[in-house]
């Protein structure tokens, strides 16, 4: 009963990895340590931590909002990772507050999508913006994250990108993040 | 980083703890093999795993369906664990099929409570059982259930609670049940 979740992620920041962090912002709360690269592992978390300058894991899981219509909506629209066109890369990880998780899920629907259009927002960045969600709130090891998310787009859609996180972050919802943190990396060439 | 949560609960079976195991019934799918006893732990599931006949785990989490006023009506006259008139309990285990987890929120509240008024029939059995709810389908190890649900009643209320498992198997939610283990317990006299 010890074998890893097929839908666990480990994000591991050091020197190995494809990806080369460049930005490494605290955006709200206490930041991260600086790392040169970000390796990202599928269900495999025994990899040596202490060859780690952090290590982080989520799940992808089921969706927790969003409405047939709006998963339609997406699922027309969304691309994969991985594309070769997409050489730059962002990794978010949020914490919301007690006071978040004491509300109901009527309640979080309401502050997400009818005050904050988190969803209906994102559909507009879509197809340049591809996107992994991963939940860590609910693991086995106490995280410092509830979220863990993976963003992968072209350099050219970087302002794009950042109008998103922009407006976002002065949503409703935001005033329940407590801690948020926002790496932005490139695609190595050596890998 | 592998501090354990502080949600998690181990439920390990074998010949410890202060629970009796009297009933073992596998409701759908595979049988989970007989032990004597069950404990139950506090987020330390490091206890040794070669001592137990099975060994679950799950995190107790924020509410997933009930909307404010049913969260409002359930804190009313939910009751704790731990009664002295608790006597008998029961732990219910189950593993939903890949097409629940496939559909959207606004699908699964409609089947959970519009179809098969789950939250409604519970609250008709309040206060006399107790309920505490663990989720497992997220955790960091492949588990073999979705759920753990651990019931504590007076032996008075035991055919209550058979009516409401009848009512529940019954209905469109269970369905997308793949697997149900119903173990029944009276607390031991010696501990």
């Amino acid at each position: 009963m010890t074998k890893a979740s097929q839908r666990l992620f480990g994000f591991l920041a050091g020197r190995r990895g494809p990806w080369i962090i460049q930005g490494n912002m605290a955006v709200i709360g206490e930041a991260l340590p600086a790392a040169e690269r970000l390796l990202i592992v599928d269900y495999a978390c025994e990899l040596a931590e202490a060859d780690c300058t952090w290590h982080l894991e989520g799940v992808t899981s089921h969706d927790r909002y969003v409405t047939r219509d709006e998963k339609n909506a997406l699922l027309a629209q969304q691309p994969p990772l991985g594309r070769l066109s997409a050489d730059c890369a962002a990794f978010i990880a949020v914490r919301k507050s007690s006071a978040w998780w004491a509300l109901t899920q009527d309640e979080r629907r309401n502050i997400i999508e009818d005050q904050s259009q988190h969803i209906a927002l994102g559909m507009r960045y879509l197809p340049a913006i591809a996107r992994r969600l991963h939940h860590c709130r609910d693991l086995q090891t106490a995280q410092p994250f509830d979220f863990l998310t993976w963003f992968e787009f072209a350099i050219t859609d970087i302002p794009a990108f950042d109008q998103l996180l922009k407006i976002l972050r002065a949503s409703i919802e935001w005033q329940f993040v407590e801690r948020e943190i926002d790496l932005r990396l490139v695609r190595a060439r050596d890998v």
